[in-house]
């Protein structure tokens, strides 16, 4: 097995644990990626670009399966790899609820004033005559109801939340009750006091949110990232935000990351900027190598493997 | 019925209301507070200083019953006013899911970084290295399971926090299940994560966290206040902040508000200051207003009032 990016200075931490199992290379950078991937039946794809491995895919004679170390898979998926018959693996499952942990704390915090107390409080200002917003009874659009959107909703209704969902098409669900299809998005925005993108990345998907879904949105509603950024048409959102068309946003992902010095978002009051952590808990390299683990021994076994992605679909779950 | 302290001007949001069930006077400052309190059966006591009300208590001839607009009543109760048969009732219950909100709020915001990224922010600094803490098994110690704390403990339960507490003594408790006594306080801090005060100031809460108290609890802890600030002992909390005894708190009240602007706690990046309002949501006015409706309904019909103050106990509900 290859592990792609990784070095024996910088491994993923547990990766000991698959020495048991597997014949083990470190790649920690393209030139060796290249030299490595011919002998490969199985890569580990940690904290890499997907640019190196495109261009070395050629040689992958050998490759079978790739485990991905995320659970959104856009940043991995190139036409090659869709089109050949290597499997696609991704860490869906264990950064569910640790995003909808983030998330219900960015609606807490812009609900019970968290947000302006941290603002005032580097003024020294006393502001007694501040008011809080209450969260249960509050409406929450999840759009994009797949594992990460359905954490959300859960801990959301739990504390006493209206939560509604858009999917990819119209169904009833057994958990979230009836979901609706992308055409009715424009509706539920309207209806909405928080609205959580958590979309996977797809042709369809890119600026769903754009000036026209921000436009449909409540004055005083707050939108949340935890899917891509490129989901957001972000000069929409920015423009969004500072004309009032909406009241505040809580972003962990951006289209561009690291999120540039000069965009106008790091100094918007109403803005919580996340540096594309909100599913990184302490502990989570551990919990994708179980991933990994329990994926060899099904590999070793002949086992279908676990998280198996649509490579065709761009993501692993429906939503 | 008197109001104190309101004017025409700037009349107690929903008086109203009341114009229909009582003769209404609106006392605007000590004076006209001592002038009429003479002839006054009814004294609703709304955003006012108990000094004015103490000196002018002799002359309340006529004076029955008094509704707090607070829950927490140690501003009110004086030594002739527990000693004399005038009831006292308070405005608990509308407040403890707000203030359950802003506790959950608070300990999600030190969990999943918006305390730091918020920070972060300032210096346009983007650290994709930070980790998440999981909210959920995390160990939250209730210290005055009164209403409000049970309100807490109910929230933080829902989002799948180990709750405990420490009341006013030892026993089974229907919803929390074992609740400890105060002899057990430094025992339990030392095993909890988060640990939120709200307690009621009575003499025996005064300072209840002390030096002794902190120096208990984990050097990862948070410690929340949403009771009173006089049950801490700021000097040793700011002491306790500094020297990483404890690793950060979410304050709601303070020993004096507004907190003077050179509290050294404004400046420290691992507190929040909010200014005593985290039970004051958009509207509490009116659910207050509600409260002394009803209690004047009962007390016109000659029925028992509703939320009765142990002026003994300095509290309305056991904790």
């Amino acid at each position: 097995m290859l592990v792609f990016e990784a070095s024996d200075d910088d491994p993923p931490p547990g990766i000991e644990r698959v020495r048991a199992l597997a014949d083990l290379d470190l790649a920690p950078d393209p030139e060796t990626l290249a030299e490595l991937i011919g002998e490969a039946e199985v890569l580990f794809f940690y904290r890499a670009a997907r640019g190196p491995l495109e261009e070395a895919f050629a040689r992958a004679a050998r490759l079978r399966w790739i485990q991905s170390a995320s659970a959104g898979v856009d940043g991995l998926l190139f036409p090659e790899l869709v089109a050949s018959d290597v499997v696609v693996t991704n860490a869906r499952g264990i950064f569910d609820e640790p995003i909808a942990e983030w998330t219900l704390g960015v609606m807490l915090s812009f609900a019970t004033g968290v947000v302006t107390s941290l603002a005032d409080q580097r003024e020294r200002r006393w502001n007694g005559w501040r008011r809080t917003e209450r969260l249960a009874g509050a409406r929450l659009l999840v759009v994009g109801p797949g594992p990460i959107g359905r954490a959300v909703a859960r801990l959301a209704r739990g504390a006493g939340m209206q939560v509604s969902a858009v999917g990819s098409r119209d169904r009833d669900d057994d958990e979230l009750g009836p979901v609706r299809g992308p055409g009715a998005l424009h509706d539920a925005l309207a209806a909405a006091d928080f609205v959580v993108d958590a979309l996977p990345l797809t042709a369809a998907t890119r600026h769903r949110f754009d000036a026209a879904a921000f436009a449909a949105m409540k004055t005083t509603a707050r939108f949340l990232n935890v899917g891509r950024g490129e989901t957001v048409d972000e000069p929409a959102l920015v423009e969004a935000l500072a004309s009032g068309a909406i009241a505040g946003a809580a972003l962990d992902v951006f289209e561009e990351e690291p999120l540039p010095e000069t965009s106008p978002l790091w100094a918007m009051p109403n803005v919580i900027v996340s540096p594309h952590v909100c599913g990184e808990f302490e502990g989570w390299e551990s919990a994708v190598m179980d991933v990994l683990v329990d994926n060899l021994g099904r590999y070793a076994r002949g086992e279908p493997l676990r998280n198996v992605v649509d490579k065709a679909l761009g993501y692993g779950a429906g939503w």
